[in-house]
């Protein structure tokens, strides 16, 4: 048996309140340092969704779309605001389940999930109709926070951005992984493995960074007691010097989605 | 903010071969012991599906089955064994989507999963046409695990079984709670939290148990290096005295199944 080292995760306290230009490569390394640590070879950081949408300035006033026919025709169907309709059409693939408790949709990124990502909460003016989006392209968001955390740090670090997501069969939300860079995916053991009795494990791919998003948001919380970075540490057999294929490589094609 | 402490998990190096019959609380605390370590009030201990089932002798001898006309029509469709589909049948309760890939079927404790969480490695004998079944209960076994461990120890800690599950839209298995005592399953923010501009979170229900043991299942590992218990520590925010309603609990009523 390989040993696996003990995993830790904790909520990195101190960082400020993010805004447009931001860097949270720069934040994550002040809040460690006023602490006495820093990163380290290894190191995974998983941040929230909602501070890099901030710092990229992926915020919407819904007042200034313009909703279209579509848009107006779902809204009458799941009971939404039109311009909410529309924002939620505009970033979304493909509408899976107009459904007033949630519009389940193709994120146009490939994630499936309720409206779109688009969120009002913890959004400064958010009651008066600005909402927030994913960012524009989270694995590419993933590479350049990590490239700007080994220039501040010096350390081969990897960077999970994560999202809570519902899923189909069960209730509330778990992290996963929308965003990554230096840190497996998926690690596929099919063929590779044995099991306890020398078979070959049939069909074992672990999907890595939405386990490390789960762990990582359950430090996090949620809310006002929300903390939007997590630092996990003793995961370093997954992370490597490559930024490899994102979480993107983590989505089932369409054409093998049995449930569209 | 409240500040939430470290979380940690590691895998428990040193457990024995389960066999129908054996204690998996009595083997946890002599392999903590072993460490020169103990339980302690808040911990949670992460069971891999497979050792409570083995030691609840949920074997099945696929040539004992009489595969009937549903099995045979369903293993000719996905290109299985009948009586593998046979197997399958009689542990759920709906099959959802019969595909050779995976059969997606609500098990008859009404979690969704491919192939009814039937499996055929890490069985003695597996290749021989052993396959194992679930938990009669997961619930239950994981209240009588967690008596147990009290017994044992007299600590009050909290006990997950997991199973490494698909999703409907992503690559790859997370840990998943399948069984669970003493551990909230969904921490229900609705209407409590107000988000860091004082607008109550509208929706943010919080898959606990399921985050706990997608970690787990990170630490556990899969195959010859899997470790069938792990042992999650800094979490009893979310641990508690009385056992609760189970993972049972963290299922979408199927009323509200919009992928069915």
């Amino acid at each position: 048996m390989t040993a696996i080292p003990e995993l830790t995760v904790r909520a990195l306290a101190g960082l400020p309140m993010f805004a447009t230009g931001m860097s949270i490569a720069q934040a994550i390394c002040t809040a460690l340092a006023a602490g006495g640590d820093a990163l380290r070879d290894g190191d995974i950081c998983v941040i929230a969704q909602k501070i890099v949408s901030k710092s990229e300035g992926r915020t919407v006033e819904l007042a200034d779309l313009m909703p279209g026919e579509e848009a107006l025709d779902l809204a009458k169907r799941t009971g939404r605001e039109a311009a909410m309709a529309q924002a939620i059409l505009d970033e979304s693939a493909e509408i899976m389940r107009p459904h007033p408790a949630a519009i389940i949709a193709r994120h146009r990124t490939g994630h499936v999930l309720a409206n779109a990502g688009i969120d009002a909460s913890n959004v400064e003016g958010g009651d008066a109709g600005t909402v927030l989006l994913w960012p524009v392209d989270p694995d590419a968001s993933a590479r350049a926070i990590r490239a700007d955390l080994r220039a501040a740090s010096g350390a081969e670090v990897a960077v999970v951005i994560a999202d809570s997501m519902g899923r189909a069969w069960r209730i509330g939300t778990v992290g996963t992984a929308i965003g990554c860079a230096g840190l497996t995916v998926l690690e596929d053991r099919r063929g590779r493995a044995v099991d306890l009795f020398g078979r070959t494990l049939q069909a074992t791919v672990i999907a890595v960074a939405d386990s490390v998003a789960a762990m990582a948001a359950l430090a996090m919380g949620e809310g006002d007691e929300g903390a939007p970075v997590a630092l996990v540490r003793g995961a370093g057999r997954w992370t490597s010097a490559e930024d490899g294929p994102g979480a993107a490589s983590g989505l089932r094609p369409v054409e093998q989605d049995m449930f569209r």
